[in-house]
């Protein structure tokens, strides 16, 4: 038993450099390289990529965890559940007919420019052969991946979100019909009154970094084991508790969404910052599920940072640094303007209410492609009638449409429903603090300081070292449960729009 | 010979993927990575020296290139070449104890914050006990690394520089103390006059940058294939020919510092940028030598970036971006300012003409302790000596003496002699490219395309595939040749004071 947690350890040791150079190296591809760099740098990332995959698949590594899983009770807890992780893994990728999964991967790499002109052209007849061949794989891949548990649909799921099947999700999507569904309907029929006079505005992008890096200071983002930069598209990636890495964009119009990217960004960083640094040294460092992750990342960004406490504490500092473009304009105005809610066509752009309704719709819809009839064919039309049915409106095109998110060209399929679980779980966790904790209070007081440590106490020090629905239940003593979600939603603008 | 080639192009393949690595991570490292991070890095960058080291002494690898040096006749010629480059490496390797290496690593790793102790105190006698390990090593290196030819200081000289031994550098030296030294003593003691009223003032570092943005593109650095960024000390690396990268440092109270770093690096930077693009799959792709590199930035630096003709094209531009600090400031002022000759304590601040006499006392010190008696003990007293003799003046203290370079804490012994063969190299060049085409109107051109031209077909072109020796005689038709270096500087600063 030493002898082969020695040489596991030793395996774990490489693996863990080689996924170092894969987050420094696409870290640098995205903020850094110059564009004539990106041939070359490929090339050797080829080969990082065939060394690392050399070291996971060699036999004696994988007959090192099969005996390690055959022996699992006798492990620490975190090494345990590290080695059911892999096994799962290399289960998989033993079913999976590596002809068909080379295959795939070279589909999948062409498969992000075809649907880029199909996009900007809207025209989907372009994308359709490529799409029906990522979906056929998909299809195919749920059979070679059954469990006695797991089949179908829910074979996807459970990849992008461990122990989430349709079971979870329908129970979950069904509320939101009854519930959410109604209350949107009502809802974004109603005025909200505001000064909206800085809409339109220019706001220097300069300025806006040095508020951007004021909240963070305010989130407590640990700058000593962190950075903060620029980048087309906002995403969040590091290496351990020590090196977590940040993005925004600045758009000169639009001073709300740098902003709202840096709480969003900040949530997932203080995620991996806030990790026991024992996991540093194990493949359980990160979060453990997208869904939990995003359920941090939106805790902040939504139930933290478009509060009225929130703005009523940082409007003034926000003011002061554009004093021209927010000239009568309150904390009130502010906190309406960013809450409004509206039936648009564009899940990024969503408000808070509206955004489980978009996710819902690419849910069925998946659902129904994989395990039921749609065929790729129908998919404009499937995607406008859905549409219709909870906004009441139909998308111009279908850029605006069925063409508008990148995930499908990617192969993500089960994917966007972790985006409306991560809410729903932030929700239920915020239950949980309100009756630990004063969060108006905290919030208040120009720092999240506070929230940050329960978080850390309940959430993020576990990292990926259980099962997300394991650490819900350590964190709020229940399973999921989507009440919270639709209560605080209508509680939220209810409360926002009777004010008026 | 087909199979033999084809493995070692599969070795190869790997290695360039480490290369790129180590690159990559360094890069980061020195320019972006947060403090907290270096740590758990390093441990990751542990792993991959060691899985490096493992391919590059791989037995079967090194078989092949036994092989294919035995038969490097039948090879094309940039092969043939880099084959016997690693064939070198290879036996030195093999001729070094592996325990005194590791031994020595060690002692390296720990040399360099006492080193920093020492400077910062002034205090050699805490530098001491390391510097006697290092120097005791490098005795040894060349009583290991001995062959029939090579012994002693050389064994040391030719690594840092293939095929120029104390034989080159001894007359290289001879020449310079019997012609410059007398020169130098003459120039220093007159007077330049110039209106230098802008010395002292603040210059906005955005502006700065601004400027040498400017001049990058002045030098037609390919943006596409390169970044400039900023970092404590500047620096140039890169990987290929495709991705180049450039750091400067702004001082605000001395803007000349940034420019001619920027001109500097820049000057590295082409020589990578121009490189044949056959040379990135091969371990032939960077300069030929640390001389033939630095002749490159030194060429751009001191005979392009302080000639007369170069600040009367691009001094109004600089008077543009700081249009307060260098009010009344003529283009003749600025170039008088940035060419003042005098005698100095510190190297990296030295002119042009008096800083090959500080690399000449660094060869004569190094030669004196690998070769000759000279005992650590006695180094500072040694170096005042020398130093006195030179300049004609004495170091207050240490840290502005023996104790300012950081080379010898780093193990490098033999290095400093490359910076002035860089700088004679460069008047070699220029003597050649000048009987060729009009450098004075390519620099009035506002462009340095042309010169960019001559060195790319004559130099850089050959990237590392051929030694330096043989680099020089395709360019300039001769062997190395100091005397051009004395002309040029006896010209220029003759021409330079006795205008006055």
């Amino acid at each position: 038993m030493t002898d082969t947690l020695n040489l596991y350890k030793q395996y774990r040791r490489k693996i863990l450099a080689y996924k170092y150079v894969n987050f420094i190296s696409s870290w640098d591809l995205q903020t850094e390289a110059p564009d004539g760099s990106v041939e070359n740098t490929s090339r050797q990332l080829e080969v990082i990529t065939e060394e690392s995959y050399r070291i996971q698949t060699d036999e004696k590594y994988v007959k090192c965890v099969e005996k390690l899983y055959a022996e699992r009770d006798k492990l620490d807890e975190v090494t345990a559940h590290e080695v059911e992780k892999i096994k799962k893994e290399l289960s998989q990728l033993k079913n999976i007919p590596k002809d068909e999964y080379i295959g795939y991967q070279q589909l999948l790499n062409k498969s992000y420019p075809v649907y880029v002109k199909a996009k900007q052209t809207g025209n989907f007849r372009l994308f359709l052969p490529v799409l029906k061949e990522i979906v056929l794989f998909n299809k195919k891949l749920c059979k070679w991946l059954e469990t006695d548990t797991l089949k179908g649909y829910d074979v996807l799921l459970d990849n992008y979100e461990p122990q989430y099947t349709t079971k979870e999700y329908d129970a979950f999507f069904d509320l939101l019909r009854k519930k959410l569904v109604p209350f949107v309907k009502e809802t974004v029929r109603k005025k909200l009154k505001y000064n909206d006079s800085f809409v339109g505005k220019q706001f220097d992008a300069g300025r806006q970094k040095q508020f951007c890096e004021y909240i963070r200071d305010v989130m407590c983002f640990d700058k000593t084991r962190g950075v903060m930069k620029e980048s087309e598209h906002p995403f969040t990636s590091g290496f351990g508790t020590d090196d977590v890495r940040i993005t925004v964009h600045y758009y000169p119009e639009m001073v709300e969404s740098a902003i709202f990217s840096a709480i969003h960004e900040t949530g997932h960083a203080l995620y991996e910052q806030q990790q026991d640094k024992c996991l540093n040294e194990t493949l359980c460092c990160g979060g453990a599920s997208l869904g939990l992750h995003e359920s941090q990342s939106r805790f902040y960004e939504n139930i933290i940072g478009r509060s009225l406490a929130f703005w009523q504490t940082h409007f003034p500092r926000l003011q002061q640094t554009f004093p021209e473009q927010l000239e009568g304009i309150t904390a009130t105005d502010f906190y309406k303007h960013v809450n409004k809610a509206q039936c648009s066509f564009i899940r990024v752009d969503a408000d808070e209410l509206t955004y489980p309704l978009h996710i819902m719709l690419r849910y069925e819809m998946e659902r129904e492609f994989i395990d039921g009839n749609l065929q790729v064919e129908d998919f404009p039309e499937y995607w406008n009638k859905l549409f219709y049915e909870y906004f009441g409106i139909t998308p111009p095109d279908d850029s605006s449409g069925v063409l508008q998110d990148v995930h499908w060209a990617y192969g993500n399929i089960g994917y966007f429903p972790t985006y409306a679980l991560g809410s729903a779980i932030a929700s239920q966790l915020y239950a949980k603090m309100s009756s630990d904790i004063d969060v108006d209070k905290c919030i208040r007081s120009g720092s999240t300081f506070e929230i940050n440590k329960w978080l850390k106490e309940r959430v993020h020090r576990y990292g990926d070292s259980k099962y997300p629905k394991e650490i819900l239940r350590i964190a709020t003593g229940e399973d999921f449960n989507p009440d919270y979600y639709v209560e605080y939603l209508i509680k939220k603008y209810s409360d926002l729009y009777n004010a008026d």
